[in-house]
């Protein structure tokens, strides 16, 4: 959270309309920085529960105008909910929370609104529970927080960026078309190729399962994700989503093609010719792709070295080595936990600044850590 | 490592042929667990490396009869070594390491070989260096070790599973389809699947890279392995590979279906009525395959309640964390780091058995840690 005097709380009051996971975090987290927040809801006891977790007031006559409102509707409401904010306070800047930003803004722009004041935006955070129950100040902190680029001038634009950085997170600025486009490739297609993957696993035999390794459990951890909220987001932006999914689609037809015995020779198995270049070129296109996802804290992703350990599975021990490497003065950037079935013995991946490894792994040896060489 | 003494070595040596990460690798395990080993490799240049290392002897004229051969060879030429190592070594049981076992044992059948010695097996071991000198002793600790149910005798798979066993392995066994069938679910489909998605991001815009979470890095972390490695690998394995990827794009043709507009009212933007449904349908049924997917050390996945803390990026905090969390007396099963793009603190999600979390949760609120409610 910002330490500096928070911007929001000079323009007046925050209206959050609905009570929800995201609006009483978002309420938490104005709270703290000492902004005055007003509370609503169609549900009296969401409303109840948020005002009793100190999300601030349900709002009532005489409350003075506020100067922000903050639509935190599930998204096939959000673009009405919006309008009628606009109407209600037509002093105030509105903005929603929603994760698909193309259809709002087509719905507010449809009813004649005032789009001088409405700023969409979409803060990339959430957990898998929902409720103002599950709500949590800290939601924000650290995580992008989409500013959609529409008709408002920068004066409102500004405000909604004051309330992102207000509660931990990094505007950043684009076209609603740009991060529908953006959200289908970083997070809704790969929520649905999880999903594709895991499906498979309904019918697996018990004993192939017990074969799986941390790739299986990395490639399947999101599918655990609630399909109700999913389908809402999905079919919110099923355009984009739709367009990249054909495109895997090509290239997955185009590999089954590849490696598939030619028509007639099925009995043989025999493999095309051109199977392995099939599968090497896929590979290399995902080689190039992989190497552009962000690592920790965004940017160009950096190149870590590896440090790997044998960590015996009882308390502490873990603890221990992190000690070990805070007392040789490395920062560790992250942790990767291998484990396989059947032992009590875990690999450690830490990652390091490469200039940082060698002398990591000198340390942690003197200290009696098994090392594996990388 | 098995702390009783190594059951092979009763039997006599073994012969390791091929001597790149997989033989070498078992060499030195054997080494010390104080087997003897003879080296095998049509490349001196790797056999020299490997002797150095102290995998064992090259194998030489009045050296005793070995008991077990390994053949550790590329999986295109293992069938063929393997029919040579039994007509070579007419008195020992033979084994191969190719991660593709049907093919291996048809080459076998048909060569007319002595099939009451031969024994398939795959230790689910590897790194994505190759090579004598990625080479570990600690390769196969706590894996899987699958040893195939052939033609071969009681006794002769017992020499092979106390192989497994004496390199700190779990043995398993399988038939060779089954462990095809097996390994296309678990490994070969979730690397193609990584690959497909990752490629998708080859001409993604920056901004969009910008919003990826710690879903999108899981999803494409495999997809940074070797595609010269893993086109042998699915070619080998070519049949049951491509009847899953087949059934995956039935799924995924019915999704595309589900939320693209009807032909006609594309410009609409209309998505059909049963488009939530398509979504919710394989989301649900991509919750029931992962929950299938075992957790740690193999077998149901166990689950653990999650202890979730606020961690500066700066030396030895996670190690402050980890000691704190051992000193409770609570062992850390797994760690989950979330970070997101521009702010220098990380979400740690720490994994514990569900008893301890409560009590984890005060005693680190004692420390000073800002915890985040789950």
């Amino acid at each position: 959270m910002s330490a500096s005097a928070p911007a929001v709380s000079t323009q007046g009051p925050v209206l959050v309309v609905g009570t929800g996971l995201l609006g009483t975090s978002l309420a938490l987290a104005l709270r703290a920085a000492g902004v005055e927040v007003q509370l609503s809801d169609t549900s009296p006891t969401s409303l109840a529960l948020s005002r009793d977790m100190g999300a601030g007031q349900p709002r009532a006559v005489g409350m003075p105008e506020p100067a922000l409102v903050v639509v935190a509707t599930p998204p096939d409401v959000a673009g009405q909910v919006v309008v009628e904010a606009l109407a209600v306070h037509p002093r105030a800047v509105v903005t929603d929370l929603a994760s698909v930003k193309a259809r709002v803004a087509q719905q507010v722009a449809a009813s004649g609104a005032d789009l001088s004041r409405y700023v969409g935006s979409h803060p990339m955070a959430g957990r898998e529970r929902s409720g103002a129950s599950a709500a949590d100040a800290d939601l924000f902190a650290g995580r992008p927080w989409v500013v959609v680029a529409g008709q408002a001038g920068a004066g409102c634009e500004l405000v909604v960026r004051n309330l992102a950085v207000d509660v931990g997170a990094t505007p950043v600025r684009m076209g609603a078309q740009e991060h529908d486009a953006a959200v289908a490739a970083v997070s809704h297609v790969p929520q649905l190729l999880s999903s594709l993957l895991a499906a498979r696993l309904e019918e697996l035999p018990e004993p192939a399962l017990g074969l799986a390794g941390q790739g299986l459990r990395d490639m399947t951890r999101i599918a655990a994700s609630d399909p109700r909220l999913w389908a809402a987001i999905i079919v919110g932006n099923a355009g984009p989503v739709a367009q990249l999914l054909r495109a895997v689609r090509a290239d997955l037809d185009e590999l089954v093609v590849g490696i598939s015995p030619r028509a007639g020779r099925q009995e043989a198995g025999v493999v095309p010719e051109g199977a392995s270049w099939a599968v090497s070129d896929l590979m290399r296109r995902g080689n190039a792709g992989q190497g552009r996802v962000p690592g920790k804290h965004g940017g160009a992703p950096r190149r870590y070295a590896e440090v790997q350990v044998l960590v015996p599975d009882s308390p502490g021990e873990l603890g221990r080595l992190f000690s070990d490497a805070g007392r040789a003065g490395v920062n560790i950037e992250d942790l990767v936990m291998e484990h396989s079935a059947g032992q009590s013995v875990g690999l450690a991946r830490l990652c390091v600044v490469p200039s940082a490894a060698k002398g990591l792994e000198e340390f942690l040896g003197q200290q009696g850590w098994r090392l594996v060489p990388v």
